[in-house]
Order: C-alpha cells, then structure tokens, then sequence
C-alpha cells in the first residue's frame, strides 16, 4: 500500500485526491452508521465510484473490503494486479491478490474485521462470490448495501454534475440531428445504427441503448430497435443514451412524428404527457420526495383519463450508471437533496396502437430543478 | 402459457424447438441429479440459453425457477411483460410479473415447490435479489449452481459449434487484415479502434474487446489498449473478440513485430510459446481432463526455463460468453468430452520488457481437436 500522487482517474478523467477521499470517508460512516462490520464491493459501478478501478467482471473474484474504520482491502485475482494497482495508486487500500485455483473465498473472509456481526453487500455482488463465503461465515448476518451506496451516489459532486452536464449537452447533440436519421421509409434498426453512430462522434465512449420504437412498437416502453420500417405519420419513440470517458452517462427521450400528422387522438394524449412531465419537473426541490414527483406527473396524467397507459415509474437516478438511485416512483420517500440527478420521464401508451414519453435529466438545485437535456419538447414533425 | 410456433429465437438466429427443448429437459435433469427443488436463472447467458430471453440486467428482479419437474416459472417486471412474452413464446413456461413496487421477492419464493431443502442459483444472481429471498425462506439451502450449469453449457450442440464456427471465421478475417491498421508510430488505441470496427465489419454484433499491447504492455496479460505508441520492432499482441448476432462469441490471440526484427531473446521464447500451444492443443480428446491440456503447455514452457512467465491459465470455454466451462486450468479434473469449446492460450510474460501469446478456439472431437481459428501462428512481421 501506497500513497504517491494526489489525483485518481475514473474513467478517462481525473477527479482530485479530495473528491475521492470524501468518498470513501463518506462510506465509511455509512458502514459505521448501519452497524456493519464492513461493506462489500465487488466490480461495478459501486467499486469504480470508490476506488476509479473499472476492473473486468471475471467469474473470479474482485472485492473491496471497506470496514467502518481501519485499513480497506481490495482483493484481485493476481493476473490484474498490475491494472488494479494502476487504478488506485492514489488510494490507502491494502492491496491483496491471488493465483488461479486459490481460494478467494477464505481471503474475502479473512479481511473482514469479524467472523459475525453485520456485513453490508453491494447489489451488485454475484452469488458465485457470496455463498462461499456465507458458508465460511455462518454466523455473519448479510445486509444489501444497495440503499445505502445508492444513497451516498444519488448526492452529485460539483464535479460530478459537470461531468453529467457534459453527457446531457452530448445526447442533446444527437436529438437535434435526428431529422438527418429518421423518416418514413427506413426501418427502426436502420436509424437505430446511424444514431447510435452520432452517439459515439457526440463524444461518448460508448452507445448504451438505442430504442427507436415506431408506431405500435412505441406502446411497448422497453422495444428496442426492430426490422420494422416506420411508416407515413407514425409516431417515433427515440429513447438513447451513452457513457462519456468520463464514466457517467446521458440518457434522454424525445417523441417525433413521422410526417406532417400524426393519428387521431395522439396530440390530444401528447400534449396531457407534456403538461404532465413539466408539472413533475416544477415539483423538484429539496425536502420534497421523491415519490410527489412521480404523483405530480400521474395525477396531471390520471386527470385526463390516462392513467391506466402510463406503465412505468416516472424516473431514475443517473450517474455512474443509467439507472441508480433515487428512483423516482410511487412508494418512494427518499427526500430530494441538493445535488441529486435523475430523469423525469412520465409516459402515454396506447397498446396495439402508438405510444409517447418525454424525458429529461434533472439537477435537484436549493432553487429547484436544473435541466441537463435543454431541446425543445414540443412534438417534432420531421 | 402457451406453446404456438416451433423454434425460438436467441440472438437473431432461430434454434429449432428441439434444440430448446433439449437444453430444458437437461437442466432440469441435473436440478434432480443435485437434489435441488428448483434452480434459480437470474438475466445472463444462462437465460438466454435455457429460455432465449436477453433480458436487461435491471434492477428490478427478473428470475426463471425451474423445478426438477412440473412447471417453469419466470417472473418479470411488469413493463418486461411484453418483451418476455415474444422471447419466450414457443417454451412452456408460465410467466408471472408484477408492478413497480410490487414485492417481487414474495413472487419467487412462492414460486419455489418447497420452502425447505437445497436450491441451486446461477452464478449471476446479484446479492440484491439473493439476500432478500434469502430471509424469506431461512430454511432453504441456497448452493452455486454454476458447475452445473457451466458443464450443462460447456458440451455445445451441432448448432452451437456451427455458430462458434463462423465466430471464429470472423474474428480469422480481422486478424488477416492486421497489416492494413498495426505499425510502429501509431498509438495502440488508435490500432484498436480501426480492429474494433473491423470485428464489426466482420460479422459481429458486437466488439467485445480489442487487446493491443506492445513493448512492456504486452507483458501485462489484461493490458487493453493505451496511449503508448507503438515502436519500431515492438512486440504486440493483440487479442480481439466479439458477439455475433447469434449470441456466440468469438476469441483470437495472434503475436506481431512492428518491423522486420524482434528484441533480443524474444524469437527464442515465442517459438517455446508456439510449442507449448501446439502440444497443449495435440492434447484435446474425449476423455482428457481438462488440466492435463494445461499441464501440457506448461511443462513444455517450463522445460525451456520460462515456467514462472507464464502467469495465467491455459485457457477457458466459449459459447455465449466469452469465458465459460471448461476452463484449462491446473486442479481442474473436468474430463474433456465430445462438443466442448474452449481455447488454448498459452503466454509468456518478460517484465517490463515485452510478452507473446497464442490463441485458438478449438472443439473437442471424437478425433481431437477441430481448430476454430485457422491462421498461422507463425511470428508475423508487419
């Protein structure tokens, strides 16, 4: 264990020596504050927000051990030790790693501060690399950490709401070239492959979905791109996103038509949807939770006669991940703090028929929201 | 439930319903030989294999119980419910999915046949969706299922090594190729974007990485692609890979000199190299365990003095992921059978200096091994 220089990189960037200790230290009362003995990360966004390490999920095992207070392991398999090395030069980890064949699992429990108690484990942890060592330490009481590391990354950095300012100007860059893309006559995965392109050339790292969905193919909020060819008037769900060098991610959707008129009674619906995701991005503020701005958007949309098309949540938290906390949804009190990101993204679906969704990624500011994705939100007739 | 049409669709290609049927009746078979009541198939290749399904890795749970008979469960977020559906319309299973918020765990422990007795889990299952599972059902002993389903997975089916084929056939063409992109003066990931569009333009869906490592990175056995560039009479490997649209996955190591002449030393320790790879791949048949093809590799390096430079296993199985059963690794007594594929990629490593490394895909025949990749290994100077 070293420590030699004062920044890390995540991703392609360099975040400063403070930002990275504030996070660790910020984990570290998490920990202490829930009663575990340690918490567990394994390969993830929750390890690369920890320690800038973006280590390769390998079936064998990479986990950083962080107890409450004391020395943090991280674990590597010994053929990425120079790589995890490289990461977290700047960090004070002990670093631990093992040959192919040895026994990980009893290095994992070996690092823990005690063979009971309770031990936080990030979501994301697999349950090849949990069981042995919940056979290995049968009187530990295992806890998901998801909430809580969840919570710790729904509150942005200065630094970090740059960075994602930074992804929402690169996929707002994409939208306004969609009419170059998207007409009549192609087929959803055609445009699917051109926008994924200008994803890329917008300065993303890389393209993480493209769902370009037409006609009744946008009544399904999760369809994709198929071999469908849009036709004449249909409306176009155009849902994308990507990661910047950076590590943090842009995600935004805008709903466009097909030609110069769109079916009977989608207007009517559309303009209900956009109302409604406007009144959910008024609500945003500090103190307010985060299940009132999903209300706001489904009681404007309920109101109309809607409710029963609007399928999903209204939206997710973003950062080092697409989808991370708060999540924005009925049930939900986490209250709102400055500094959390997330979409807001209510939506209308018409099954068989056509479907519409406005998102945008919003800042939680002490003044109200920030938009981070800026173009227009009137429908686009292209 | 319902069964309607006669093949599913995994990836974009159509496997017959025999096929499907097939890959059920043998896990179920081995839920049984286990004594397990059910197993539990978490989003990944293991549901894709058995169900056809690519699901997105949500944090919503999404889980197929398969029971050693009776019915297959597979619960869904409900706004999956539709993308579910069409992916698994020609299997018998009985699909059940519930709403945001919904208390999904609940679902998957009444899905289970018992509330006691062993449960086998995909090695994917993340402690998010295990740990709460976990506390409902105290009395189930929950085992890692991923031997089981790796040896399920590890003996491919006509169909399958016909898909490996033309995955190997593609990634052979990138390599054919490499003089119009690899040369001393240009930066390794300048090389490594030309490859990664070229794996594209090959065939495959999707780059799944693209090692170029030259002088001293090319002693680092996971070095990806860096700003380093490339000198004159540098080693390089280069180590490439990708998914074709049939889900399989292609894997190709080839070592080059960037000029006409390698450092010193360096000739004599790749031909050892390329001896080893041949011996060890001489060594596939039905029958042999898996780490007498490692042990083969290694004790030819070891007899020319380079045994501590060769810091990894010999290789691992491919098929819908890249790194699946069999591995090629010391204390692995697997018995190698007809059907199995998987790579022998011996290295060695000089510190800081500079490394070589061979790879090939083959599959075991009643014969011997059938190389899947089919360019020399001779030493190519570009």
């Amino acid at each position: 264990m070293y420590v030699k220089t004062l920044a890390v990189t995540v991703g392609n960037v360099l975040w400063t020596a403070e930002e990275m200790h504030q996070r660790l230290d910020r984990a570290r009362r998490v920990v202490a504050g829930h009663g575990w003995t340690a918490l567990l990360v394994t390969p993830g966004s929750d390890l690369r927000y920890f320690t800038g390490y973006e280590a390769m999920p390998l079936e064998r095992l990479t986990c950083l051990v962080l107890p409450a207070s004391g020395e943090a392991t991280l674990i590597v398999p010994r053929l990425e030790r120079a790589a995890a090395e490289a990461a977290v030069l700047d960090l004070p980890l002990r670093l631990i790693d093992y040959p192919d064949g040895g026994d990980a699992a009893r290095l994992l429990a070996d690092a823990l501060p005690e063979t009971a108690g309770m031990v936080g484990v990030v979501d994301a942890m697999p349950a090849a690399h949990l069981l042995p060592v919940q056979r290995l330490l049968p009187a530990v009481r295992w806890e998901e950490a998801g909430r809580a590391t969840g919570s710790l990354r729904a509150v942005k950095s200065p630094a970090e709401i740059a960075a994602l300012a930074d992804a929402g100007s690169a996929i707002d860059e994409v939208h306004r070239q969609m009419h170059q893309w998207l007409r009549s006559g192609r087929s959803e995965a055609d445009v699917a492959a051109d926008i994924a392109a200008a994803i890329r050339a917008a300065g993303h790292a890389r393209t993480d979905f493209v769902i370009v969905a037409s006609g009744p193919n946008a009544a399904s909020p999760h369809h994709s791109s198929g071999s469908r060819v849009i036709e004449r008037g249909d409306p176009v769900v155009v849902d994308i996103g990507g990661t910047m060098p950076s590590g943090y991610c842009s995600d935004c959707t805008r709903t466009y038509v097909a030609g110069p008129s769109a079916p009977g009674g989608f207007v009517d619906y559309y303009m209900v949807l956009r109302a409604a995701q406007q009144t959910a991005v008024a609500q945003v503020r500090p103190g307010v939770l985060a299940e009132t701005v999903d209300a706001a958007a489904r009681s404007r949309i309920a109101q109309a006669g809607y409710g029963p098309m609007f399928l999903h949540r209204t939206g997710h938290g973003i950062g080092l991940e697409t989808h991370e906390n708060p999540y924005i949804v009925a049930g939900n009190t986490d209250v709102l703090a400055e500094g959390m990101a997330f979409s807001v993204e209510p939506g209308i679906y018409q099954a068989g028929s056509h479907g519409a969704r406005i998102e945008d990624i919003v800042v939680c500011t002490a003044t109200g929201a920030r938009r981070l994705n800026t173009t227009e939100t009137d429908l686009i007739y292209l």
